[in-house]
């Protein structure tokens, strides 16, 4: 029996604290969770309505690669409405979730040995992609006292054919402003790097807007997804927005790497776009979560916390409570009966000092997980 | 702006002759689709009864990234069931469509640089995934008189890390029975390569049952898929049997490059695995289709074709009648109002003396279809 070593990537850490999870819940123990990076709700009952309908009619088969033209053409206007970019709908790729999305942007974008810059902490499956793509992930420690973003100076003397970058962030909930962002791609320009832009967490931001990598460069690869603000993780279905000469190529991949996205999710994802009231709820319900994590969390001993602009996360620097985020995950599970992800996952070097806090469940269970947090700590 | 040069595979031929024949279409032409290698039926009614129903309880959340288990199971009972194999659900990895399947096995099997022998002609995106992986296809002339399909003294001599084989095959239809596949397995046992069995078009078969690679031993990576016998080509959900020791580095794989396979497509699938009724009118639909090629082709003039064992395939050598297959398909569309796939997809040496006929649709169309054909063939 064969195996690669480029398949040997890591596992997800987080994967066993669910686990866990799992185990209590089945023991009978009601698990509170923060550990999960996905809303509680499911896409919206419109997007339902449409498939059920359309699923009586149409036998579903395979669209064409790059997924259907009226869904193209609906994302090309949302960057009008929500950016004011004006974007060529011919330019936008369905693909099968972000997670396709990277596969066909690294595959199009790079060769074998080729190096990715990426900040760390991050999205693990960032290097886990790029390595299974025999691809060299260049990681970067991002400092916290920049919100963990990389900033230009971090690029000095570092070799990379690629930068890959995501606001709001996981699992930090960081944001880049404009300038930050436009820096950064001015570095890859001078370079000539790919810049890549990981927008999945675009619309849940709480201050200020997302500012997208399209309003200041048409030579970027954006990568998106239906899976959060539009709530569709199990449907698995994203987009790439990519430069004009670009198309063909990513066309070509995805005619033979995934054929084309699963059509069904299409066509919910086309009806999401529009149902603004479920979106907005979804929004308001993020808003009161966070506002409680913010009251609370800094009086039950999690203080040092990244500034959570957007996504529905927040990084808490627990180095002064323990050197052992795993243990401490499993210990909070075990006494509080509270799953949170230890930052192992997003950043191996330091992430034995840091927790992450999703907050996109109710927001009773927001409340009752902040109380069991704070009696676990106040008897610890 | 940066590409590839792995991500500069070749486009699908197909894709311009379907593009042609929907510019006919929207001319007002009417068209018979010859050219197309999916079902005209959807996914049976069953499977989209329970997929509507639940979804109004369920949001359809990420599954665990291998797959719901009950699923696995059902995939498992159903090599129990269909070819005596007493299989571990454990050994199965449900994903997204055959596709994902292919990129997670020569993921998992094979680093950069590696080879893989595949027998010519055959589906081209074999070729196309493993370059985009930066793998090396070696791709190695099938002879017409073995049904266009491997034998192991055609292995000899080729430098090898893994051999992908089809029964039924596309685009030719034609199986390998136990003894063939056997001494194929033999031959990658002794050379310490791993053997992969393209196993969907399984359950379309018209003489004899088709034998799984996992009838014949553990060490084999069979790929399937809902797309062909359960009509579910735009779902994209497929499976991988693997090696017991294979699995975790499936599931890591699986887990960062796709997250999971599309929650709803799992749901309809394992609900069209027990409608029965529906796959077999489409298997009758199909062998009506067959016999009417069969009993038509030749007199028409294509009388050189491969045994058609399953699959809805027949791949005819026209090299009497054209050196230019691509012209002679685009002739065909002109002036018959038939779309048919010229070989040069699956066979870019031979292909341009060969035609793929699809006898996947409704009766009907193929038997106007044949009248068409007979008349434009009359004519030249």
């Amino acid at each position: 029996m064969r195996n690669s070593s480029r398949g040997a990537v890591d596992p997800f850490i987080v994967m066993d604290v669910m686990e866990s999870a799992r185990r209590a819940e089945a023991s009978g123990r009601h698990i509170i969770h923060m550990e999960v990076g996905q809303p509680s709700a499911g896409a919206p009952q419109e997007a339902l309505d449409a498939l059920a309908s359309r699923m009586q009619s149409d036998p579903l088969g395979y669209t064409v690669a790059l997924g259907l033209p009226e869904l193209r053409a609906r994302i090309a206007r949302h960057y009008g409405e929500r950016h004011g970019v004006d974007l060529d709908p011919a330019r936008v790729a369905v693909t099968p979730g972000s997670s396709g999305g990277f596969v066909l942007a690294f595959t199009a974008l790079f060769d074998a040995g080729d190096r990715v810059a990426l900040g760390r902490p991050g999205y693990p499956s960032y290097r886990q992609i790029l390595k299974a793509l025999d691809l060299v992930p260049a990681e970067i420690e991002a400092a916290a006292s920049n919100g963990y973003q990389l900033v230009p100076q971090d690029l000095e003397g570092v070799d990379f054919q690629g930068l890959l970058m995501a606001s709001p962030a996981n699992p930090t909930g960081t944001m880049l402003g404009r300038d930050a962002l436009g820096a950064l791609i001015d570095v890859c320009k001078g370079r000539n790097a790919a810049f890549l832009s990981d927008e999945i967490y675009h619309g849940i931001e709480h201050e200020t807007p997302s500012v997208s990598a399209l309003e200041l460069s048409d030579d970027v690869c954006v990568i998106n997804s239906f899976s959060k603000y539009f709530c569709m993780t199990g449907w698995r279905v994203g987009w790439l927005v990519v430069p004009e000469g670009q198309v063909r190529q990513i066309e070509r991949l995805a005619q033979n790497l995934f054929i084309c996205p699963p059509h069904a999710a299409q066509v919910a994802a086309l009806h999401a776009m529009d149902a603004v009231d479920a979106l907005d709820a979804n929004l308001a319900v993020y808003a009161r979560n966070r506002a409680m994590m913010l009251r609370e969390l800094p009086g039950i001993g999690f203080d040092r916390i990244a500034p959570p602009d957007g996504a529905f996360y927040i990084y808490a620097d627990v180095g002064d409570l323990t050197q052992d985020s795993r243990a401490f995950a499993a210990e909070i599970l075990e006494k509080a009966g509270v799953a949170v992800t230890p930052g192992l996952d997003f950043d191996p070097a330091r992430g034995h000092g840091t927790l992450r806090f999703s907050y996109a469940r109710d927001t009773a269970e927001i409340a009752e997980g902040l109380d069991r947090l704070k009696a676990f700590m106040a008897a610890r």
